[in-house]
This record gives structure tokens, sequence and C-alpha cells, in this order.
């Protein structure tokens, strides 16, 4: 249930109730792929980071331990001990990044796991099975998510998919619910977005899955090879097609400026492994920019990474220790330096849902967008 | 400053006064090689299991980051942010393990570097050095280790130099501490015995080097390829020789067996990489024995890894979680794992001590040498 509180232009301050808990929005969700952060942190530790939704994969949890697995210690939120809301994509975007063979029928796709390259077939009804027996709050429809620039005709075709998988995946989990061993009989549906860069399939798309009348809707096939602007001008396009009493999520989405720029745009939801992967290359989020550990400058430096962060990391120790620890190949370096781009992530949520209180996100957001994206 | 508080046979229950606090013996200090513990655990971490002394090593920090950077940066104690007594070793152990080339002359010792293969020299006043500029509460004397078995003669001109090198140290580390810009003016000096496997060696070297009236001796030179009776053994030989009003510590052991054994032979400080190279393959310990987490028994295990541990790992998390974890490569499976691991050992020191101060230790030891390295 979506509670729109605020809007200032384009952008909205809102909540959102889940069976675990209301989400304040914006939100960034932080990622934990196979039921664990990147880095070592635990659940637990998303907590300080403050991290309000945790995101799982539905295929790399079913490939290992499978969600059956899952399933028997009581489902994700105890497996992992979260008892915060959890999203778990579809399994969508792995199948079509990961697999390397791979061969889609109007049932689904049948490719190679990764892991051993075991057969797997993976259609809306198992997509939704193995989520159902993750039991997290919110399950991402089953969708082909296409690389860009791709051929219209193909892109066409492929999102009529998308929208029949999406009838598919709403009746399997009505039916799935309804059974008594749910794990979590809060479990919602979201649907899918896709289109490529073609704003008209979007905008029809979009259409259709609208009469689904689901308690969310993301806007996949994103940041997957298109420029910025081209990003930005779909979202333009295709928001006012989408309901506005429901959080609408931004997936795989990025940048601080990208967020921004989406926040404008009327986007709720975000996520993305760039705070994650950025740190484990030394790149650090600060509020004049992005720094490189790896540069020589900060040997024995004995600032904070960002002297404007209040996290653990920047109230305890220096550029000077996280350099060599992350020179060192120390698992404390990673460790710290994804606390530290989890936290500045999350804290700049919590900025700019401030500045949407306090009717300030415009002159927030030109403040900003260059400054948090540029290295120093 | 050590104070003796209660002896059962062999065993001593003690007190050791550092700059940086009071250590309560027998001892497991934790090994932070590169000024970080493995697994991705800081310094507040080291508080919450329980950890008394950390240890970190001159050889790596003099390589990386630099001991002059550490200095810079205010020192160990607060280049890692960790208050508590620190130990550093001399050098010694890493010039004689990791060192591919290596040409020991009296003056001290040629090698090549573990990370560029750039030539260093170090001899007992480059060690001492590089401990002050580090700033420990507790520096190890510059000796040679000398794998065993090794040939008497070798051995016997080995260890006369580590004695002739101990007076050096001893030497170097009181004119620097009468410079002002002394990190640490609290550090003090230990000495090591040395003498292979050799009982009358290793008694002539302990009588020599106890005239020195240093504040704590170590065996060294043991856990190198020797039997355990044969380290036992040694520690009987050489233990009525070391000063009774002096801390004793055993380097590099062992595992809990060993830790009782030599407790009962009256060693005070234990070190040991066991917990944490054992985590990283999966061996957990517990009250029962060692569990072996890749077993696919536990895939689907709900309990925690030992029934008897009040750590936060085991508080929180299954058996199925850590090894799933471990399998997927997920850093917070080594974390996890550590974490556990390190309690387990801090955990066992204080069962040791509270055991003396209740006069069973005696009992304690026999209902534990066997179980707690038993394979389940």
């Amino acid at each position: 249930m979506f509670k729109l509180l605020k809007t200032e232009g384009g952008a909205r301050l809102g909540e959102y109730e889940t069976s675990h808990g209301t989400v304040k929005t914006p939100v960034f969700m932080n990622v934990g792929t196979q039921a664990a952060i990147k880095g070592g942190l635990s659940a637990y530790d998303l907590r300080t980071v403050g991290c309000q939704v945790e995101l799982s994969n539905t295929y790399h949890l079913h490939v290992r331990p499978g969600d059956q697995v899952v399933r028997e210690l009581g489902g994700l939120h105890r497996f992992m001990q979260w008892d915060g809301p959890i999203l778990t994509d579809s399994g969508g975007f792995q199948v079509f990044s990961l697999a390397k063979l791979r061969n889609i029928r109007e049932e689904g796709v049948i490719f190679n796991a990764h892991t051993d390259g075991h057969r797997i077939f993976m259609g809306p009804e198992e997509s939704v099975r193995i989520q159902w027996n993750l039991g997290s709050d919110i399950a991402m429809a089953f969708d082909e998510c296409v690389a860009n620039p791709a051929p219209r005709e193909y892109v066409a075709r492929s999102c009529e998919r998308t929208t029949r998988w999406l009838e598919r995946c709403k009746h399997e989990l009505a039916r799935l619910q309804e059974l008594p061993e749910t794990v979590n009989p809060g479990q919602e549906l979201w649907g899918i977005n896709q289109g490529g860069t073609y704003p008209d399939l979007r905008i029809q798309q979009m259409k259709h899955i609208a009469e689904f009348d689901l308690p969310g809707y993301a806007i996949g096939g994103l940041a997957v090879g298109e420029t910025n602007q081209e990003m930005y001008d779909i979202i333009d396009a295709v928001g006012p097609y989408m309901p506005a009493d429901k959080p609408r999520y931004l997936m795989g989405v990025g940048t601080p400026a990208n967020i921004l720029e989406a926040v404008a745009r009327g986007v709720d939801f975000f996520d993305c492994v760039m705070p994650a992967r950025n740190a484990r290359h030394g790149h650090l989020f600060t509020h004049e920019g992005v720094i490189n550990l790896n540069n020589a400058q900060y040997t024995a430096d004995s600032r904070p990474v960002d002297e404007g962060c209040a996290c653990p990391v920047c109230r305890r120790y220096s550029r000077g220790y996280l350099r060599h620890l992350l020179r060192a190949g120390e698992m404390l370096g990673m460790r710290l330096a994804v606390f530290h781009n989890l936290w500045f992530y999350n804290n700049l949520m919590t900025e700019i849902r401030v500045a949407l209180e306090e009717g300030r996100f415009e002159h927030f957001r030109r403040e900003n967008t260059e400054k948090l994206s540029r290295r120093i």
C-alpha cells in the first residue's frame, strides 16, 4: 500500500507498507544477491548503514543453496536474519546477463547455470514459485531484459511476451498464496515495464500492465547500454502512464546523479551494485565527489574518507588506513569501503527525503547532481 | 609487570600490566598480521570476540604500508583504532619463512620482500626501530627461527647469535626510548628462547637470556616441524629455567589441545593463525569438537554452529546459512566463521582462567584436551 505524502515538481515523497514494515520513499535498496551483502556485511550491519529494503536474487538463490533449502530454513528473512522488507528480482535479468546458452520460448527460458553449467528451465510460474519459497515481501514479475540498442521488431515481440508472462505470474502467485504452507502471506507482485529505447513500445506495454492493478511497477531494461539522456527520456515518456498511486522502481540504477535525476522524474525505488563495486576498486563516495584511494596522495592521510560523513568508518578510520587495507588485500578494507559507500547511498536518500519534506528538492538536486559524480 | 595470582600444578593464573591495560593470563593473542584481522574483523570486532591482546607483524608492516607511514598516522594503536595492548613480533619468523633468498650474517639478514622482491636488510637494530615506530606495547627481540629438525651444530651457533642479537635489541630500544619522538614510552622488550629440539641448547640459551632481566620471555622455534610430544618435552625442559615472576609466551601455538597442555606446563601467552585459517576452510570449533561445514549434512541444518556458544554468530545464524555463504564464496561467510572461531579461542582462555581460579584446571584439561580436537 503506497501513500503519496508530498510532491515537488515530478519528485514524490511517500511511504510504502510491506508485511515487514513501512518503507520511506524515495529509497535505495541494498543488494544482497546471494543472501549476503558484498564486503562481508550482515543483515545486522544493514541496519547500521541505514538500509530499509534488502534485495536478493531469485536466480542465484535457486541455483545455490536452492530455494527449497531456504524454505526449509524458514524463508529468506529467517535465513539471513533480516526482519525488514525484502524484494526479490525475478531472475529474468540474470538469465539474460549470465547464461551463455539460452533458448527463449513462450513457455520460458532454458539456460545453463553459472556454477556448473547444468540446464535450468525458468518461466513465469517457476520464477514465482521460487520467490514464493523465498518468501520475499515484493516479488518481481518474470520478464525479458533486452540489451540496448536492439531491433524494434524484436523488442516489440519481447515486451508483448513479457506482458503475457506477467499475467501468468499473477495467476501463479494467487494460486500459491492460497496454500497453507505459504512462507509470507503478505508477498506482493510488481510488474515490469519493458520496451527498450522505443518510447511508443514502452508506453503501449505500460498501458497494458497498468490494467493488472498491481501494487507497484518497475521500469526494467534501462542502464543496459543506452546513454543517461536516453534513460531520462524513457522515464519522462513512460512516467505519465504509470499509476500515480503506485510506487515506481527504476531497476539497477545508478550513480548519485542518476538517482537525483530519476527522483525528479517521479521514481521512488532504486537498487544498484555500484556502491559495492566501486568500493572494491577503492572508489569512495564523498559529499565533494568520488575519491580513489589507490592514489598515492592518501598514503599518510589522517583525514576520514568524507569529512562530512557520520558513518562508523569515517568516525574511526583514516584514509591512510583504508588505503593500506585495500592495497594489502585485507577483507577489512573491502568491508569498510562497502560499509561507507552503502551508508553514503542510504544517507543520500535521507537527504533527498528531507529536502522534499522541506520543499527544497530542486535546490538540492541542482547543488548535488554534478558535484556528487565528480572525481576528485 | 607480571603478577602471579595462583598456580595449580604447573599452570599459572596471572595478570600482566601494559601501557594499554592489564592482560589476564593465560591469554590467547588475536593475530592481525597487516594491522587487520583476517575475515574482515576490525579492532572494534576484536572487543566483541573478547580479544585482550592484538598481535601484528613487524615485517609485513615494514614492507607495507611502511612503519614510517604508521608512525605518521599516530602509531599502530591509532592506525588500526585498537586501544588495548599490542604485541609485535620481531620479523625474524617471517624473514625465515617467507623470503626465498636470504643471507644470514652476524649483522643481520638480507632477503627479498614477498611483495615485489626488493632487497631488505634487517638486523636487531632495524627490527627494534620498526617496532619502536609502530609503538607496540610488547616488542619481540630479533631472532633466528630454525625449522625442526636441524643439525645440532647449526642450531648451537644460531641460538648463540640470537642471544647476541638480544643484547643489541635491548641497547637499541633503550637508546630510542630516550628520544622525544617516541610513540609509546611504555614499550617493553621480550626475549626469545631458541635451540631447536635440543634440550641442553635450549636450557643453556635460556640461562643466558634470563640474565637480561627482561619483563617477559617467549619460547620460539616450536610448532615448526616437530611432534606435539617433542614440543611438550622442550617446554618441560626449559620451563624451570624461565624466571617464574615473568610471563611465558609460546609462539605460534596452537590447537585447543596444545594450549591446554602448554598451560599445564606454565605457559601464559599464546598466538596462532589457526582459528582464522580453519575458518576459511569451513572448519569451525565447537565444545564437542571441530565440524566441517563443507559436509553436505549441514545444508538445511537450522542449528547454530555450536549449541553451547553465546557468540553473536551462534545466537543469530544457522549452520545452513554459514555453509551457503562459504560455498558461495561470500566474504560474509569468512567473516562469520572467523568471528566464531576467535570467540571460541578467547572464550576457551576464559574457561581456563575460571577453572584455575576455582582450582579445577586439571579436571577441565582432562575433560577437554581430546574432545576439543576431535573431528565430528
